[in-house]
């Protein structure tokens, strides 16, 4: 049996290196982990006048009710989170008792400036307080993608990350046992 | 002579209660202020891949650029950042030298729970160091929009707030022309 | 048998409300659950040059190391954190891998003014993730003390507030559970 | 004439490579600026139940007063402040109608890790919100004191870091004018 990680990346490029990060995430899970990628390019800013959901949410909600686990790549921009990360979650969180999100594991990483997303990730993990998110301590994955470690692609190369995102996805498959118990 | 402030709400709803502060600011400047109220509706999420900015990004960075302070209105959103104003700076940071946000005197205030949404208004100070954005530290304003003080259309009926926020734009008026000396 | 709970007031003075917080949450612990309290007057400022740790330092160690949990009550001095309590968990973080602190659940109140030492307490959690501390996320205790709710004696009286507490108390021993299998 | 900086060290171990920025600043300040460097050494936690201010207190307080600006450095702790350095802030906000402190210019350097004590810094950026502390956005001085760069005295030997502290010792002079007219 398997566990079920949805991954989504705050960065709406194509060649982003956030996303290069989870996709090496995904072809590196451990054994009884599974790793899907929610598309977050037709999900509007989140309104209350909205009659009803568009279709991309709809499709995003159901991905993360059936995630045992969140895996988000965090860019920063401008010292905080990138509006389209943050927007996903907050349409997750206006579902009724909170119920798509309270109580699962989050595991994040970030590609940015030297910094590597640092700031904007510890804005995250305050939003993770209110929606009963229960982020992973460590390994904190911080990648540097202004000084190489990354192809034009977007593909992580360097192998210090590599190592760590390793690491941490095996952090969050015994986090996730820990809390499911 | 008068100076010119852009207001920028972070609710996108019709009856926001963020947008209701503006309001008051707007009917209530002091003299020698003119308020304008920017409009985010049509403004898309920031992705590098855009080939070309869309015309109400256009419209807003232009009304940004012809401003000489802005007056956020910050709305919290699971203890952070509303989507909708975050992605805003982050339009106009893109600026080659960030030349239109770099410098300008900001006044924050916000609408929320119990907190008046202080938790999203210190994640927007941090965003206003990178950006170089000078935001008046005082007086701080943080309505509780969840036990009166709003009717129904979001306008501001609380007599407390609306002095504060008399007492900002003042200090405002006096921030711009210290910083413009 | 019963967890023992180490709690640790940031205020150092003897009719604070936040060591109300504490006695309050001492006379009502659930069964199972002993708390006792640390002494923080005679710890000095932490300073790699001493040459040894005075007694309250080594007191105040020995007692961390010996509890199941923490139960931090967090002023707010000035937007943060009261140095007492930083200072106290910076001595216990020295210990050779962290071996005291990593891993232990962590429940945090406060009192303080109009938002109850809320921007204190984020503040600390930033913490908690350095020195793999599991602070509860829910529910957050924020007292107003500066509107009634404590005796000149820094006793707790209001019975929300009571109310809160007795269930912090119970979720840190479902915490403190969940987290020691 | 001459404007007088008081430096402020968060860290009181005597080879703190943060003393050894101040140092640094101290003898490059630009003509027309004076740096003084207070001492925490013997300044106890501020603990509203103490009769009078030690005489180490009254100093600090005297050479706040006498201050045109303040150039603090900023260790990090567990992601967070040293107790120290918000310390001494927390003595001089007791002042009547925080006197000593509202309205001044400040300047933000710290060595630390990778990060070179980023973390701390924007929590200290907080606190000038509440003090009415006017803290520099540009430059930020982090100083990697892990990877070299400091002398085994804690004398800061990078190239540059020292450059960026020339040019922050400048932007504080000018910022210092602008905020005194």
């Amino acid at each position: 049996m398997s566990i079920n990680v949805l991954a989504i990346c705050g960065s709406l490029r194509a060649k982003s290196t956030n996303r290069g990060l989870l996709r090496y995430a995904q072809g590196h899970a451990p054994q009884g982990m599974k790793i899907h990628l929610a598309e977050l390019l037709e999900v509007p800013f989140y309104n209350a006048d909205l009659a009803e959901k568009p279709a991309a949410v709809q499709q995003l909600l159901k991905q993360i009710a059936d995630a045992d686990a969140l895996l988000l790549a965090c860019p920063e921009y401008n010292y905080s989170l990138a509006p389209a990360l943050k927007n996903a979650l907050d349409w997750a969180s206006r579902e009724p008792g909170n119920q798509l999100l309270s109580g699962k594991p989050v595991a994040i990483m970030g590609a940015g400036g030297g910094m590597g997303t640092s700031r904007a990730q510890y804005h995250l993990r305050q939003v993770c307080v209110y929606l009963n998110l229960h982020p992973l301590n460590q390994p904190e994955v911080f990648a540097n993608a202004f000084s190489g470690g990354f192809n034009s692609d977007g593909d992580l190369t360097d192998e210090k990350i590599q190592g760590l995102i390793v690491k941490q996805l095996h952090a969050l498959q015994l986090w996730q046992q820990q809390l499911a118990k």
